[in-house]
């Protein structure tokens, strides 16, 4: 059966563009609330409706700034819904939405800046400094936008052409008609926080976000209904929030914007009085959230689901979503190259009858690959691996919303045979659940044998001394390397490295036993919240050799 | 913002294609279960897994044939796994698979056969002799394939060219790489059961397929998770069951499949012992397994959710669901031109406080465009209408999963400005729920004004001592046409006119009043369930002239 000129569907032609959520959203969910908490601290409130048209009037501003197809615009802002406008006013003219992550230093953030030939750069006004910090060395930006009202630009600033976003807006009308062109056209751009070498900016299109929202908003995914409340924690400028943006409106739900408070108190608040029902982030905030609902004795009285990623959710955090708040947790997996999401976890009908403890330990995997990615694990020569939950290998995954190249051709050829190799070591079992072992540069190597460092971890998290561990491997005389255990402890708790020792016994093989136990005030932190094992690695090489 | 030789994504391209749906659920959910009733009256249970391998035999088999890229392959059978078989392995390797409905007359097959041009016609045992029946009208047909084994062939048949679907797939290797191909390919072809003219096929491409299955499985649509267990009762001669072939093997849901068993006791018997989660189906399947278990004083232990389509819900019917059963009923609305499904039902997060009657309310509107299709309401002129919940129109839609033209131009340009007119007249509202009030060819033109015949029809319907009722408009010396309702009593009630007609004071403007009732034994039914109002209108065509 050769396709020799196919027979062709007759179904309307239409491009797949992030527009059209957006579009849709307004037409069809043109009530649906987006509130969000302003970095001023007050709350704001508008529909989908206005959303759309205040997208339109950005669009038709930028046009007269003379940004053209395919040009980028930067952003520097937390989440809230100037920045949701920017996300469809850029994007859906046809020009590329580059977010930026002010957690980086300013040198990056030129550097950044430069690579991706940013036109125009908006920011929320709490970033003033740092955007004055390195537009001197920025030399493509032809203007700078603050997102705010005209009462919020600075008297005095070192930066040229300082444009007020709602001065902007306001200048334009709202009839606009959202351009029709090549649903493989460049949408976004985010580049990644590789612990070495230079950023490198992965470019979405319009058809790999519009699949990504699709799959995302499924049941086994995030499961975002009408009916739900959504507050993105994530930021939208990680990633893009995992493509919350796009799932949210095409749902039809109510978006809750935390802003930039997001200590657990301010969360918290904002949670209850909004109902949320749904939220997603990194464990780093979840922490802080829990600790501040237990300090103060308080339930949730509308939250009810949450998908953890980032890094994998502490098996006693999950335990206390669980069974201390009555919140359903779903691990989700993902990278920059992935738009992010590759998999989510969660139970097939045939486990409903499991125990808890035994439903727990499949909630504990990373899950699924959602439809659309498909993944396989291979060995060090590349040869598929089996799905039997023991066998682990370098996690490979491809599908329409991961990455084939990084812009610019950074890093040259990154797939191998078609598959993007993820640099993270996992497991699959027979029924397709995958579980991260490991990244590829953290599994310790001793004496030839592969050690997991994030099993030893969850160990550790699971005394009640321990606030935050990581296992590192460091060098060793005979065994090349040995795992060692850094720990933070718990306010007010005494652990000593023999008790922290003993409580791993009969929970993993002796020779997985760490060689150590190192005690920290906090652990380094990178722009992502995830913990920074290279730099521990360097703290610590010495450690067994002396 | 011109669109100058954009810059484009860098994000893997792969095609959509149905043969990965198949491969993901293989791959990722491979233990999920598929069971079917048998035609034989059996139960045959398999997993993803083998039903993947049987599909690629199928293929390598289809290959053999002869078939060719874009070949026409059809069906003629139950919901089964040897038919979901058929699904991939006809559509996977780059044939159409062209499903057509047993219920048709033989005539009507035949015609639809030489129009499509069939190559095959795979069919189940028991319509042995309804294919022998219209087989000799086939011009284009190489060979007849019996979906069973050996022991199943007929000693004797009028049928030249007969094979054998288990000897045949088993006949070959399940060795077989679905072949890569535009997505905008041909994947399956349905024919519309117009009730006037020839039946005008609708052409799906892969692209439509695959993107209607991401959308049809959202929480706001069907909701299918790898938590469930589907059962289609909507049969996959329907407009592909409503995609449902599609969007549960995506989901990894296990998957019920009832055959031709649709009477109450057996489709309730196979949702307790499988624990079907949700089902979906058109009205009178559901009157059937209602009345059955009500009769029988039987609960459903694991049905939880329905989603019923073909034609709207009776008001009585949701509420027995709802109230006595405590099964969510999600209305779906949609054509064989939409792939099929356009719109579902549901609340919005802000109805979540309403009471137990204004959500009522709610849910019996055909609800919430689903992320894809865009819809409106115009007058006669084609100009578009207000979204107030009252003005109603033509409602047009547009979308990738819709048609844009019939196969073989069958009916000539079909689009009006690029929308598709799907016949329905309705309302949509400020939130944008729509509400059909009617067929455009059924509404009653009474005096220069219409009148909706479903609202009469679910007031009728509300009466307890009503099974079925269909309101039609009969011509009128006066008023052009006026209003006539055809009631079915329930077995052992007695009911008169007048009580009929007292029932509906206070109820609708007295101008919409009923001019007459008739009662019948039954109501002429079609090939897809629903009621023939032509042909009551025909029959009762002098009726107000007498």
């Amino acid at each position: 059966m050769h396709p020799q000129s196919p027979l062709m569907g007759q179904m309307m032609n239409q491009p797949l563009l992030v527009s059209g959520i957006l579009e849709f959203a307004a037409r069809h969910y043109g009530s649906s609330e987006i509130v969000s908490r302003r970095v001023e601290g007050d709350l704001h409130r508008y529909t989908m409706r206005e959303c759309h048209q205040r997208a339109r009037r950005l669009a038709n501003a930028l046009h007269a700034l003379g940004v053209r197809m395919g040009e980028r615009v930067a952003t520097l802002a937390w989440n809230g819904y100037r920045h949701l406008e920017a996300y469809y006013g850029v994007s859906g003219s046809g020009a590329v939405l580059h977010t930026m992550n002010p957690r980086l230093h300013a040198e990056q953030l030129a550097y950044i800046c430069n690579h991706a030939e940013d036109q125009f750069l908006m920011f929320d006004v709490c970033f003033l400094p740092l955007v004055e910090a390195f537009a001197p060395h920025c030399t493509t930006i032809k203007g700078y936008i603050l997102m705010g009202s005209a009462a919020q630009m600075p008297a005095h600033t070192s930066i040229d052409n300082l444009l007020c976003y709602e001065e902007l807006i306001n200048a334009h009308s709202d009839d606009f008609q959202w351009p029709q062109f090549d649903e493989n056209a460049a949408c976004t751009l985010c580049y990644t926080s590789g612990t070495t070498g230079n950023p490198k900016g992965v470019l979405y299109s319009h058809r790999s976000t519009v699949l990504h929202a699709y799959a995302s908003a499924l049941p086994n995914v995030l499961n975002v209904s009408s009916r739900d409340t959504v507050m993105p924690v994530v930021p939208m400028f990680h990633v893009n929030a995992w493509g919350l943006p796009y799932s949210v409106p095409l749902s039809g739900a109510k978006m809750v914007f935390p802003g930039a408070a997001l200590d657990g108190k301010s969360v918290y608040e904002l949670m209850e009085s909004e109902g949320v029902t749904f939220s997603a982030g990194v464990p780093t905030v979840w922490l802080g959230l829990l600790n501040y609902a237990t300090e103060h004795g308080l339930k949730f009285s509308t939250f009810r689901r949450t998908v953890i990623g980032g890094s994998a959710c502490p098996p006693a955090m999950m335990n206390t979503l669980i069974d201390q708040f009555g919140v359903e947790v779903i691990h989700g997996w993902g990278m920059t190259e992935m738009s992010p999401l590759g998999t989510t976890g969660g139970l097939l009908s045939k486990h409903l009858k499991l125990s808890r403890e035994e439903q727990r330990k499949i909630l504990q995997k990373q899950g699924h690959a959602i439809y659309g990615v498909d993944m396989k694990i291979v060995d060090d020569d590349g040869k598929e691996l089996p799905w039997d939950g023991v066998s682990y290998g370098h996690l490979m995954v491809r599908g329409p919303w991961i990455v084939a190249r990084y812009f610019k051709d950074e890093g040259g050829d990154v797939l191998q045979d078609g598959w993007f190799p993820t640099g993270d070591v996992s497991t699959i079992d027979a029924d397709g659940f995958m579980q991260i072992t490991d990244r590829s540069k953290d599994v310790i190597k001793s004496g030839g044998e592969w050690i997991g460092t994030i099993d030893l971890e969850n160990i550790a998290m699971a005394h009640t001394a321990v606030l935050q561990a990581a296992c590192i491997g460091v060098p060793h005389p005979k065994w090349d390397e040995r795992p060692l255990l850094v720990v933070v402890r718990r306010p007010g708790q005494t652990l000593e490295r023999e008790q922290l020792l003993a409580h791993f016994e009969g929970k993993v093989a002796k020779w997985w036993l760490p060689d150590d136990v190192v005690f920290a005030e906090t652990l380094p932190v990178g722009g992502t919240g995830k913990i920074q094992k290279n730099r521990l690695r360097e703290q610590y090489r010495q450690h067994l050799l002396k």
